[in-house]
């Protein structure tokens, strides 16, 4: 049974492990299946070492897991701290909505002209 | 009508700036309702300029947006990157399912042991 135990993730040490363009493509490939470091490693072109940087952060965010099977790392996704990054949006949701009705009420408030800033047919 | 047109939002532009926990509070914050600058900085024991750093990065990811009207800045959220992000992560939902299925399998396969770590009943 796998055992989870990503050191305490947290909200902005998850979506800080986010912030970066071949962290999220990582993530993409391995939400199709697990690979081996190298597999996830060739699509970039930056040395290993470099780039095992960014599986150390994802991991150290809780993002992924890995085990090594003699000289074969295998890493995939660990998806409590997804779901934790996921949940914690989705919780927006419905403010969203209330928050774009809020945002019309101000505007209407502050500025009235501003609701019909031009008229619907240019005379010809 | 407003307008939107937050600079190209990217993903890791957005997910940077909710790597913060400060920013984290400000956006649950504004998802209630909107607020001023100085509002949204009272809870935060930080000098108004810095603070101002954090409503930039922001603003800049196209979280917030914000309009003046007088001295006061007022602030609200804008959904669409959040939304975006939160739409990224969703995609996930379905692969975590197969990858955890996928973890059960490799595991079954690369430690059969591992699949009854403990008896279930001690000897008493």
């Amino acid at each position: 049974m796998p055992k989870q135990s990503p050191a305490d993730p947290d909200l902005p040490g998850i979506f800080q492990a986010l912030a970066d363009p071949t962290r999220l493509a990582v993530v993409e490939r391995l939400s199709v299946a697990p690979a081996s470091a190298s597999e996830l490693a060739k699509p970039f072109a930056m040395a290993l070492p470099s780039f095992m940087q960014h599986m150390g952060v994802l991991e150290r965010a809780g993002i992924v897991r890995s085990h090594k099977s003699g000289r074969t790392r295998t890493y995939q996704l660990a998806p409590g701290a997804l779901q934790l990054a996921s949940a914690w949006l989705a919780e927006f949701r419905n403010h969203w909505e209330r928050s774009l009705d809020q945002l019309d009420q101000l505007l209407i408030a502050t500025n009235p002209i501003e609701r019909h800033p031009t008229p619907h047919k240019e005379p010809t």
